[in-house]
This record gives C-alpha cells, sequence and structure tokens, in this order.
C-alpha cells in the first residue's frame, strides 16, 4: 500500500515546503550579515559570548555537513573552526552551500524522514528532527546578531521578510 | 480520492510531530522566563528593545489567539499589551494556555494546513506558515532572551533541552 508511512499520522508539511522554509530562513540570516560592519562582525559581543561570525561558522558548519551525514549516513564529528576571515567570504560561503544544501536535502527519500540517524556522532534523533534543529539553531543564533545589531545602534532587516 | 492533497508532494512531518515539536519549544522558552530575576524580567533590555516580559506577552497573545483565529476563521487582531505583571503570572498564563493550545491545533483539518488564512487581519498566508511562524518567532524571541541573560550573567539553559 503507497501510503502506509504516512497513513499513521495525518500531514503537516511537504518535504518541499520544509525546504523552501529553510531557504527564506537561510535569506534573512544572510541579510544579517550583511548588516554588521566589518569589525564589528567579527569582534563585538555581549559578555560571555561569541561574536556573530562565530555563530555563522558554527551553522555553515552544520547545514550541509551535517546534510551530508545523513545523505552518506556518516557520523564524522562537525568543526565550526572554520578558515573565514571577512565579510565577503562568510557570504560568498553562505551562497555557495545554497545549491549544496539543496541537491543533498532533494537526496533524502520520504520514508527516511521518520528514521534516526547520529548526527555527528553525537545527537542520534529522527532526521526530521535533525533537520529541525538545523533551522531552529539558526533562528535562535540569528537572533542573537539582532540583539547585536541593536546594541550597535543598527536597525536589523524586518524578521518576516524571508 | 482520499490521498489527494498529500500526493502532491512528499512528506517532511506529521501533524502531532509538529505539535509535540512546538511543545517542546515552549518549555524551554518556560525555563528561559524561570531564569530571569522579577526585576529584570520587566525592565532590563539592551537598547532600543523592549524587556523579556513584552516578548513573552507577545508570545502568548499570538499562539492560542492566532490558533483560535484559524479555527474560527476570525480576523480579529491581536492584542501584546496583557496584564501580566509578576514572573508567577507570565508562567501561570503560560501554562494555562498548554492544553488551549493542544486542543485548537489538533481541531485544525490536516486539508486545512495548506489554505490560506488572513491571521490576525494582517498575515494572509497558508495556515501551516501561520502556525511555524508562531514557533520560528518564539524561537527568535527567546534567543534574545539568551542575550538578556547572558549579559546579566545568568547561564540561560541548554538550546537543545526540551
Amino acid at each position: 500500500m503507497e501510503t502506509t508511512q504516512i497513513s499513521k499520522q495525518e500531514t503537516f508539511m511537504g518535504k518541499e515546503d520544509l525546504l523552501n522554509h529553510w531557504l527564506g530562513h537561510r535569506n534573512l540570516t544572510r541579510r544579517v550579515i550583511e548588516k554588521f560592519p566589518e569589525k564589528e562582525l567579527f569582534e563585538f559581543s555581549v559578555e560571555g559570548m561569541r561574536p556573530f561570525s562565530d555563530m555563522v561558522k558554527e551553522l555553515l558548519s552544520i547545514a550541509s555537513p551535517g546534510l551530508h551525514g545523513i545523505v552518506s549516513r556518516s557520523e564524522e564529528a562537525y568543526n565550526h573552526n572554520l578558515n573565514l576571515n571577512t565579510k565577503a567570504e562568510l557570504l560568498a560561503k553562505w551562497d555557495e552551500e545554497t545549491p549544496v544544501i539543496i541537491d543533498l536535502y532533494n537526496r533524502i527519500p520520504e520514508k527516511d524522514f521518520p528514521k534516526n540517524h547520529n548526527l555527528f556522532g553525537q545527537y542520534n534523533f529522527p532526521i526530521k528532527d535533525n533537520i529541525l534543529y538545523f533551522i531552529d539553531n539558526e533562528i535562535h543564533h540569528r537572533a542573537q546578531g539582532y540583539v547585536y545589531l541593536r546594541a550597535l545602534g543598527i536597525e536589523p532587516p524586518f524578521f518576516w521578510e524571508r
């Protein structure tokens, strides 16, 4: 019966919708990166926290490497310590990752979303939850970037613009 | 044909999964509220921003009122200006809303998620996007609360604990 795995539970959203939702968030995060002055992107932080550039490197080291791990069932650890030292380099890497994310995401078959994957060898959860984590974590750190921008007297982009 | 609307696109996640995901986020947000000292919850902010209590009131004035609008197809505007003046009152209201959210969410039939609803008379998007907005907006403002806690020298809860 072709509807086996989806007939257990009603559907909230489709595979393509979720990808578009994520890509919308990535567009917004890109605009937040752009808003930072070069120096403050790498140096400004609220006490005990990282500069926004380090959070962006974390996001870059999670999204496509995480999807790669899911697609290849690899449990290789992440490495947040990317060699990206200017805003232009961060933005170039951000853009470079977009088609990689689309390609890897599309390679995950629907039937795999509820299956467990030990993400980065540490987080053993259903693949759909791994992916929701990528997005939630991006929203979380980007919002911290919003506060940094406000503290610097810079108006952040509207949250609902994607 | 019973699978009409779901056969167009593969499924990312089910209705029940999304609700559980949201409830996990609400648990975490509750713990962030708890971490604030009474005075700072209502008075501390980073320049140009609101205190965290006002963000929590926004979340409370969006979640169950938004779902109520979806279920009843009402376009009534939101009112963020809730009369909640202590941490205990915010937490009590937070808890009171949990079963209301569960009940209202469960009343939305699967076939309605892709349909447009003019949320609060202002945001005319598919119902699934209205609901994702509730969650994304909660993650966004909660993360701002994280920065406030750090600025106050208070360790926030772990992001992955739900």
